[in-house]
């Protein structure tokens, strides 16, 4: 059966949603998207997931077509048709389809709203048991990573690059220093049991489980530091991991072909990982 | 009567023009662009426009879904359809859509190929006559402008800057010298006579029109020097000018509201306009 997507207030197959070639989605990467992660067929963390939609809209001056509350609801509907037990919902807003092209916003058009779920069992991921190489490459994006736009084509390349190296993950690295993941956020456990990730700024996206890791570690008395760290530090630590909303919490074990710690999932990743899937069933809608 | 759009091997009516949400291009600006000119319903300097556009997509291991001849052929069906006169032709390659949204590139995903045309006279463009201001902005777009890529993000919220300050263009700037404009390339003439306009490199897209309008003037024995130049020595220079292929040569009569030269378009920006026109028509095809 065709899955069913969300396409300006309207549920479709999935082959049938689509959009405008004139939307600015798809000529200006003018939009903003959101994946947010499903488990048992409810939403996790999700509020964190549209606070940040709902700041990013607003760092680009784009008026959300809905309200949080509706969108919400429509990420419900759409689990519910799909009958999507364990995955993730992608969601994305653009400043819609004008008459023509022209980079300036556009007076009078509705923004667009496109929703589509897709399958993954994230706790039982056999990368998770396994943990995953990344490899580094040069940080070559704009200046406000902070905004979670679609504007994407470096991640595309950076993750491509993984892809071909066989690695699950490329860490960009600016002025010698790691700023994140492709799609993820980048922690280290130093020898001396800090975890260290970078601070949020405007060169990382603030990452919603990265924020939820943080502060179940510190409700746990565990040391935490933001601070930004190199790959040498990196392959000096004890452990390394990553975070996002279709991964949870998983161990990286090598860097370009370099072993991290034991070259295994270390006790802190797996002990994270844990904590966070207990956290995200119980705080789940 | 609805305009035709092109979309992957077919002629439809622009509103029925789409693609796919899972389009990558929409989902990732994993695409490539360009916007070529016409004149009395003939292309404009497209043979440069094309060699970009293979240049382009080969910078991001993209595979043309057509052979060159073939979108030039679809370039000119779609003008005789639309019967354009004046005006542009807007085309987009993108990655394909998969069935789902991976960051890395897909396999055995045909690349999408849209086009659509836009009226627009742009010998007779009032602007032509006033010439426009320019405001300046940072430059926060990514490591590889040369590419032209539909990543498009920054280059609106600069020009969506100018638009909100009545401007008609905005200069971007990095470590204190002008890179480009948000969608043109910048040109000053000093007090000695010199053309002058940043090289091209990864910092600047290289622009048809810039490469066009440079060959004509070194014609004319003009002199031409490729250097960067700060905004300080843009207002202490007799001229400005900007190109791209929706506007040709067009003057610059102030930056950030301070008078360029005599505030109003100077004979070389004139000058250069006119040799450029003729250039378009007598090689159109």
């Amino acid at each position: 059966m065709d899955q069913i997507a969300y396409v300006n207030g309207s549920f479709v197959p999935l082959s049938e949603a689509k959009v405008s070639i004139l939307d600015r989605g798809f000529l200006f990467a003018d939009g903003i998207y959101e994946v947010s992660a499903v488990l048992d067929g409810k939403l996790i963390d999700n509020a964190s997931h549209l606070a940040r939609l709902e700041r990013s809209v607003g760092e680009i001056s784009l008026a959300l077509p809905e309200t949080i509350q509706r969108i919400q609801e429509i990420q419900k509907e759409l689990i519910a048709r799909n009958k999507l037990v364990n995955g993730m919902v992608y969601l994305e807003v653009t400043r819609g389809a004008d008459k023509g092209r022209d980079f300036a916003f556009p007076k009078g058009v509705k923004p667009t709203l496109v929703m589509f779920t897709s399958e993954k069992d994230i706790v039982n991921a056999a990368s998770a048991k396994t943990g995953i190489g990344v490899i580094t490459v040069p940080d070559i994006r704009w200046a406000r990573r902070d905004i979670k736009s679609v504007a994407l084509l470096a991640q595309v390349l950076a993750k491509q690059a993984a892809a071909e190296a066989g690695a699950g993950e490329a860490w960009m690295i600016e002025d010698g220093l790691v700023t994140e993941g492709g799609s993820s956020s980048a922690f280290i456990l130093t020898q001396d049991d800090v975890i260290v990730t970078r601070p949020n700024s405007n060169s990382i996206l603030p990452g919603c489980t990265r924020k939820a890791v943080k502060m179940l570690a510190e409700e746990r008395q565990l040391k935490v530091e933001e601070r930004p760290f190199s790959i040498a530090e990196a392959l000096a630590a004890k452990e390394a991991f990553i975070t996002s909303a279709s991964v949870f919490v998983q161990a990286v074990v090598s860097i370009d072909g370099k072993k991290v710690g034991s070259g295994t999932p270390g006790p802190m990743a797996n002990r994270l990982r844990e904590i966070y899937v207990d956290f995200a069933r119980s705080t789940s809608v």
